[in-house]
């Protein structure tokens, strides 16, 4: 049997490994376009931050290891075409330019995402760069490490917008950042939580832009500012968090199902609306288990895990997976904000019936040096109470309470079961009734 | 409607405040033996310890608030005796020294634990505490600010001594604890969890003696050493934790069931075996979700939570109590641990057909400062692998992954469901796998 993967990243090489581990005896095929393999944009803004220099912590595997476990792993190619009845793809060796067809039994497409560049002028001038591959990384990180760089404009606030933000206040720079939405974080969370961040951005000195269109980059070879609707910025350094659309333009003629932005549709066992043809990664949907429907959020986590999953589907299993919940995570300074399940803005969107609730508390006993604020937001049917999202922000501990939520959502807790489940309490980490019991009783 | 509660510590005044607010119009009375109300004895290791001076902080509320919202709080009167037939009580006002009937249509005893003392020698000697009320903390803070108190002995490895010693290891104190059994936390923790704590006690210069038990406190006045079977051991002041037994012993001649250990036995709507007496607290057992069985789990977080549903039941309310968990957490020094389910021991002494896992892993992505180690162990149902129980123990995130298994066990999750759990991701909180999923996904 002949697998073959497009993509190295998260989902293309989860999927390899477990193939491999699965049935020793299929042959498997990745084609990866770049020289890297299971590379974790995620670690970008740590990098860049000086948190660490070598690069390498950023891969989970290097080609080597992948192509000495039996996996015959092809760097520098590109898959061009998907010819669904023949089931073959065409593919170009990039170093030799020459193209070839390649046949396949079971095939999984795994080809990720690419910054979504906005339609501005400018974005071809030095020192304006996308935060997404390697290379960017490598090619930002002296910039930022320079005295000659003052004042960097982030474009952008979404999550690694501010982890980018965060790790240029930690270099000293004076950091603008400026988001097309009212709020940070608008895709992901609801504004009784970004608030949060937006508090701690400002009082960090970061300069907080939102509702504000960037309209052009300016400068002569270098970028020199940032010109807005409302303004002009000084800029010796740009960087574009913009977000994402899937890499399916070369799927546009092979008949596979997609969304609105290129994201190809796939349902609980991984399978997209060709026979044999799978997808995963930040160019597929992901089901989600509150909604029932197929989601775009372009995650780790949901990467690996549907990658593993259909690492045994290829191999015959029908593993079936039970769901995302778009949980993620984030830091920004001195708060942390995490978030699971469906947000408000987007049970109203799916027209659920649904209420919420938010409280302010804190993450420790009073006589706990460090006692932050925690604040959470719950939204529930209105029905049965049942749990269908949560978000926490706030000091230590806000982030990790946003797992005990997802839990409570995978496994259909109420809010009233909330209110009494037994959460841990001493004195370090949590009140003997935890932030998410008071959530939890007093919701109504 | 006359509502009498014996005891004014966390599950008396929970009850007492929920009562209030759910029947405007029950005269609401509370007999409490000290001076004070509402007193979490958790917070004296911090105490003493030197995280705040401000006694009133453990302390929900003063008998002034209680009294100025309407309940009739009585202190210093103990409750002598129990009358069922006649639904009264005798009481004794001891600031007066005269005893009195008081009739009640609804009871609830919540007269919470005192400490065990070891069968030994020198007890009565200076210096030597045990470490549960108010009293205790105000007498024992100065003396382990003294610079004549060099050498400390606890006996006791359970939650509280663990957490004195941190206290007396932060204070700069020389400490030793000795243990009868050959474990810390054996109570609550298996040995694979417990060793990471012992590690670090040890690791930070505490002497500690597992397997070893004391026979004598030694000196003229005051202490001066602690005498075991295998040595002696200088000693300027002792503090003993040696767990707690229920404060029912006026209750022996009333026909309420107990357990042998005389903890007042309930149901899951806080009643005891006798008609319109509810307990809850550290004098009754516990309904344990997983086990379904009552359990004497003397911790704070359940007499809150039956406290307050208790409140209800007594003005007429049918509500039930969903069963608690034994979730609970310690920090000890540099290390965390929290558990939550049964343990392996439990599991087995129950009679159940169970298996384990145990999984060593980081709780961040290896480039971010300060990663620490974690283990997870699982217990879980051979059968259909429903989870049973976990432990975690380790750096900064062990206590609180400990509340997403409480969620998990409590919605009723397979080890397959953790694997697959959608939990947050970003590099400061957790791997792309967290150490849960890791757990679930490694149990087979």
């Amino acid at each position: 049997m002949k697998i073959v993967i497009i993509g190295g990243e998260a989902a293309g090489m989860s999927a390899a490994a477990k193939a491999r581990r699965t049935d020793r005896d299929a042959e498997i095929i990745v084609f990866e376009q770049s020289q890297v393999v299971s590379f974790g944009a995620c670690g970008l803004p740590y990098f860049i931050g000086d948190s660490f220099d070598d690069s390498g912590f950023m891969a989970e595997r290097s080609v080597a290891q992948f192509r000495e476990s039996g996996i015959d792993l092809r760097v520098g190619h590109r898959v061009e075409r998907l010819d669904p009845a023949k089931r073959s793809l065409l593919v170009t060796d990039l170093a030799r330019g020459r193209s070839f067809p390649q046949p396949f039994d079971k095939l999984m497409i795994a080809t990720g995402a690419a910054p979504v560049a906005p339609p501005i002028e400018g974005l071809d001038l030095e020192r304006v760069f996308f935060l997404k591959t390697l290379e960017d990384g490598l090619a930002l990180k002296p910039l930022v490490q320079s005295d000659e760089i003052r004042d960097v404009v982030v474009i952008g606030a979404g999550y690694i917008g501010l982890e980018v933000a965060e790790a240029l206040v930690h270099q000293g720079k004076r950091v603008r950042v400026i988001e097309r939405t009212d709020r940070v974080l608008s895709e992901s969370f609801d504004a009784e939580i970004g608030e949060m961040i937006e508090a701690e951005l400002r009082e960090k000195g970061v300069k907080l832009h939102l509702g504000e269109s960037v309209t052009a980059l300016e400068g002569e070879a270098q970028v020199r500012q940032v010109a807005s609707e409302l303004g002009q910025y000084p800029a010796d350094l740009v960087i574009l968090a913009t977000g994402v659309r899937p890499n399916t333009g070369f799927l546009a003629d092979s008949g596979i199902d997609r969304l609105a932005n290129g994201a190809i549709v796939i349902d609980p066992q991984g399978r997209t609306s060709l026979p044999d043809v799978y997808a995963a990664g930040d160019c597929a949907t992901v089901p989600h288990r509150v909604s029932g429907r197929p989601a775009y959020l372009p995650l780790a986590t949901s990467a690996n895990k549907l990658g593993r999953m259909i690492g045994e589907n290829l191999c015959g299993n029908q593993k079936v997976f039970p769901g995302t919940l778009g949980s993620a995570g984030v830091k920004v300074l001195g708060v942390e904000a995490g978030r699971t399940g469906l947000s408000e803005r987007e049970a109203r969107s799916l027209g659920l019936a649904y209420r919420t609730v938010v409280i302010n508390d804190k993450n420790t006993t009073n006589y706990v040096a460090g006692q932050s604020d925690l604040r959470v937001k719950l939204v529930y049917a209105e029905e049965d109470k049942r749990l269908l999202g949560g978000q926490v922000a706030g000091g230590p501990g806000a982030v990790l309470r946003v797992d005990a939520l997802a839990a409570a959502i995978h496994g259909g807790l109420t809010t009233e079961d909330l209110g009494m489940l037994d959460l841990v309490y001493a004195p370090p980490f949590a009140r003997t009734w935890d932030a998410l019991n008071v959530a939890g009783n007093v919701a109504k």
